[in-house]
């Protein structure tokens, strides 16, 4: 007697416990109908969608939620339903997966390994779990786990010798590059030692600063795959278990790291657009690259009628900028507006004129232009309920080398985890699609062009430099001796650093932006403002 | 033979293991050559300062904080130096006490208790001790702790049953109000079940949004204070013990808590500027309650000479607004500069004209003039390199009455976590010590002047009704039928949460300010951006 297993990979919504409910509801009953499952496996909280954070400390949250389960199991009579929710008692709160049979909560596992780690804080609102959690569906016994529970042994072994035949696995793991790899690497290490089948569901979509991809998939007893999602697309899958023996069925490719990388930063604009209602998104358009690779994100997260764009020329803008961003503009079909900002830099200079008499030009005029920008860019989102993206990159966020309320102002950064050698990498992956970005724009040398001839190079090492010292020190932990050690110019390196330590207090007000490397700025790396933390020794 | 312990109320440098080192010699010398005391204690990971948040992860940070305590023990000889540091080993990092002793680390004591809610994130970092630590020191044993570990029974009772007969508690405990009365409560809970005294001992000094203020204390065996540092200062104690019984010293009395609440601010912003090497500070003064009160609180941090106003007058601006604010300048002696806005705004309205056809006035151009405002401040900020303080209240900041860029444009928040309610208060004890804010300014009632006749009642209810609902709703996380029973009206209730909600993506760009109720926005409290849920049920 077969046991066909759903493997519901679903988008959900942070604290949207009605319109989660309904979602679970309506695909557990279409896997029941259409797919004929007997059961159905939902990521980690799927009632609340992940992560919840603070939200979890109301006790009216926890109640919603706990009535949302009794509200599931009510519809969804037929087929077992497998799904996470927090689980309130005692005084304690759990990370727990339940079992729906019957009109009832047939069993109830809590989560033991609660990661308290990177862009994790579990162990800010739950009690871990000690039990392990067998049950029987269709004469086959089945052990329940939560994400970080198979990145070690304990719980998968544990409920092997307990008796189970397949294992569950229900996850909120959000992306990063070379994620899934890793994923499933571990989960093969429990299957070596265990020889049990795994049963992976994930979430999809975006959240905040984190995506989730999904590739929800199922390896069998000898840690082969025998099915996977789509990665970052909704999927209702299906594998039929002959006892412990999974039967073949889709096994979607896995995505080029590039690839992945582009629809995650897609899938991430379009959910933070869409769930937080916006109406649109607009940018700047500045005829450099990084605005030019956030267009073409975009219109491919939104649709070309969904997205406008800016130009915002000054006296230091070359024609060739503005001759690019109408270009890119145009290749993709997006609504463009012209607005110099001569007059107000003109009106600022004037009303400044007094407080500044006898002071030297410095960054502060190049920052006022980037603020009256900044102004109309926001105004522009104010009237228009739109989304201001933001186009500044990983390496500039990590070095500063922005504007505060200028091109850092707007709701949300796209590219704000992307280093710029993978900008450049991304704007051509795209162009491989359609040319959607002039060659020139690529090839160019960076300019912020808030000065006469002004380079990014003026300022900064060659992003062939930077960007490799940047990921040692920011992702890696290394010290400026390490790093040194490995072959870069100490001087240079000891610079970069300081800038880095020197501009938190930027990062600490800026827009969030998607997470696609292991280390991004954000919940992700938490560092005090005050420090006098000196990396360089 | 008495024991003569010291209790060391330092302000340390998060991260500045070189300059905390230095000033914990000096510290620890001048306790054994002028005051003759054989121990010295300071608090909590002294040698890193509190919280170091994620330089905890960089391998190099503890390196040197471990180097760090090598020449401390060096230094030192002579006197028993307790502090805390972060230790590594066997691949785990702990929150320990060290007892230095003869050029040796003597004794090491491992925290118990890691704290993970609220602004702590301690198990992020740090492994749990199991181990009571108590060790002889001129014939009497003392028994270590630190911080969190006293607010629960464990570690007082079972060092007692290893025979302790004084407990050393070193901490690293933020301010809010009412905390001093919590934590001596506690300790008091302790003694009751233990007999034994409690030498209790606290960083002091500003650290972005946290506040730690001092306040160290000995209690006798019999739950007596029979000694108290001063609060918000560095204090340098002494308590002579003979057996388990301390002898009677210099008790600083509490003050009352809006005293507490003003010296905190003063603290915070003078920690946050000096610290980060500000010059100096700068705010835009409106004629209003909080843009007085925080210039009270800048001057009365830093010295009217390192403060600098700025008054910039739209159409909207009220004469007296301007009369009030130079008022209140001149009451301080601060400098200030009146730069009308006018001219920038008309640039932007003139350079919007076309895109903005046909649509109708909202708020929009109302935070056009803040932002324009937020221009002229942060280029004078830029050009001196001075600290330009927000002025906006927690209540504005809870509903979201603030312009991003704007109004909200600043280093430092001050005031963030200060509701109008108390804003009014600390006004007038301001005024008590020395009238500095016209009555007028207290009596008015409160409006931006973004728009003609513009009063915050327009858009909020009365604050003496939003304040009590956004703190229960805040800070005591309370559901809208709770608030509803406690006597609230149900329409306005449901409208504040839902601003509360709808606001979330404004304070996640808010600079840092300073912490002083029992949930602040920040680290305190994590809530998602993008979330579907709805407060009002």
């Amino acid at each position: 007697m077969p046991l066909k297993i759903a493997l519901a990979q679903v988008n959900l919504l942070v604290g949207g416990i009605r319109e989660n409910l309904n979602k679970i509801v309506d695909t557990a009953r279409h896997a029941r109908d259409t797919l004929a499952a007997d059961m159905i496996v939902f990521p980690e909280l799927a009632v609340t969608a992940y992560p919840p954070e603070d939200l979890l400390l109301r006790p009216d949250f926890i109640a919603e939620a706990d009535r949302a389960v009794d509200e599931i199991v009510a519809r969804t009579v037929g087929i077992d339903v497998v799904l996470g929710f927090p689980e309130q008692g005692q005084g304690q709160l759990w990370n727990s997966a339940v079992v729906l049979r019957d009109g009832k909560r047939h069993v109830v596992y809590r989560k033991h390994v609660l990661p308290n780690y990177g862009v994790f804080d579990e162990q800010r609102y739950f009690s871990a779990g000690s039990q392990e959690c067998v049950f029987q569906a269709k004469g086959v016994r089945v052990g329940l786990s939560i994400c970080e529970d198979v990145w070690t042994p304990g719980v998968v072994e544990d409920s092997r010798r307990e008796g189970a035949e397949i294992m569950l696995n229900l996850n909120a793991s959000p992306f990063h590059a070379g994620k899934i790899h890793q994923r499933e690497e571990v989960v093969r290490q429990r299957i070596e030692a265990t020889g049990i089948p795994v049963v992976y569901v994930n979430q999809v979509g975006g959240q905040d600063e984190l995506v989730f991809d999904g590739a929800s998939f199922v390896m069998d007893g000898e840690g082969q795959i025998v099915y996977r999602a789509e990665e970052f697309e909704e999927q209702l899958g299906i594998v039929t278990f002959h006892g412990d023996r999974p039967e073949q069925a889709a096994i979607a490719p896995l995505y080029q790291e590039i690839v992945s990388d582009y629809k995650a930063l897609v899938l991430g604009i379009r959910d933070y657009a869409v769930k937080n209602g916006f109406n649109g998104a607009l940018l700047g358009l500045s005829g450099g690259i990084d605005s030019a690779l956030v267009l073409a994100l975009a219109v491919d997260a939104l649709g070309a009628d969904q997205v406008r764009a800016v130009l915002m020329p000054s006296r230091y803008t070359r024609d060739m900028s503005v001759q690019d961003a109408i270009k890119e503009a145009e290749a993709l079909a997006v609504k463009y507006h012209v607005i110099p900002i001569e007059p107000a830099v003109r009106a600022f200079e004037e009303m400044l004129r007094e407080v500044f008499a006898g002071t030297r030009k410095d960054a502060t005029e190049e920052n006022i232009q980037a603020r009256c920008r900044g102004i109309v860019l926001m105004a522009m989102s104010n009237k228009q309920g739109s989304l201001l993206l933001t186009t500044g990159n990983k390496s500039e966020m990590s070095v500063g080398y922005a504007t505060l309320y200028g091109d850092m102002a707007g709701g949300f950064a796209p590219i704000k985890d992307v280093p710029k050698l993978l900008v450049y990498k991304l704007a051509r992956y795209r162009n491989s699609i359609a040319g959607v970005i002039p060659e020139r724009v690529i090839t160019r040398p960076p300019s912020a062009e808030l000065a006469p001839e002004q380079k990014d190079s003026d300022s900064l090492p060659p992003y062939e430099i930077l960007d490799p010292i940047l990921e040692r020190y920011v992702e890696l932990d290394q010290s400026a001796d390490q790093i040194v050690a490995a072959g870069f110019d100490r001087e240079v390196v000891h610079r970069t650093i300081s800038l880095v330590d020197r501009n938190e207090y930027k990062r600490r007000q800026s827009p969030p932006g998607i997470r696609i490397t292991p280390r991004a700025f954000g919940r992700d790396r938490r560092y005090p403002i005050t420090s006098g933390y000196r990396g360089t020794g």
